[in-house]
């Protein structure tokens, strides 16, 4: 089987590129908050231990790398990591930077903040940057 | 610096048992959902790459252990792990069974879920059962 983006996670994210096993995409809905979300590109994964073992700590690596450029990107307050998914059922990592004056502080983005969505410029723009960011 | 729980965790978390280098803590607050939340024994650290890099994979894998281990134990509909810690500085790693059937789903925990504390003998009996799945 080869690997294909979740149709939830296309329709809400603009992608910003692909690293050796993780498909890193902007999270276009909530435009208020530097959000970055990890998709390993592997098939029937949706825990994050139904990662291939030999994966996993590959994908940690790729976690660590993404949170530590976009925390020396924006400069927050504190990161976020989650990996949640009980609605969209493929693995997918959250990656955000929190300050202590967005909307939601200091409660979890999940559920306690507004859709803001970029424009479709800004998305482009945005994950442009990020790949450049990430040199991918 | 010795390493020492924060007063929150400590407040609000039942000591389950020591990993090499994670405490693990029930979380006490909650009974109505499996919780656990590992504490990595280091001091200075807030966001999961705050850790001496090369006790991050370590981290990482106990992090696999404890969601596979508990996963087992409590056949969830899925597992939710998150290192977020707006709150509490201390770098601490929820890892959490979830139901469909749960009061909080499909929502994040965080936010979603009105606390309903184990009593202490409850506590201490469900810390003793997971200190045995976990063999710590």
């Amino acid at each position: 089987m080869t690997f294909s983006l979740h149709p939830q996670l296309a329709a809400d994210c603009h992608v910003v590129g692909d690293l050796p096993i993780c498909r890193v995409l902007l999270n276009a809905q909530f435009s208020q908050f530097p959000w970055l979300i990890l998709v390993p590109m592997r098939t029937g994964c949706r825990d994050l231990t139904d990662l291939p073992p030999m994966d996993y700590p590959l994908v940690m690596d790729e976690v660590a790398f993404v949170h530590d450029k976009l925390k020396a990107l924006s400069k927050p307050t504190k990161m976020n990591v989650g990996a949640i998914g009980n609605m969209v059922p493929q693995l997918h990592i959250h990656i955000i930077a929190r300050f202590e004056t967005d909307e939601a502080w200091p409660k979890p983005v999940w559920g306690h903040a507004q859709p803001k969505p970029y424009s479709g410029v800004e998305a482009a723009m945005r994950a442009a940057e990020l790949k450049e960011l990430l040199e991918i």
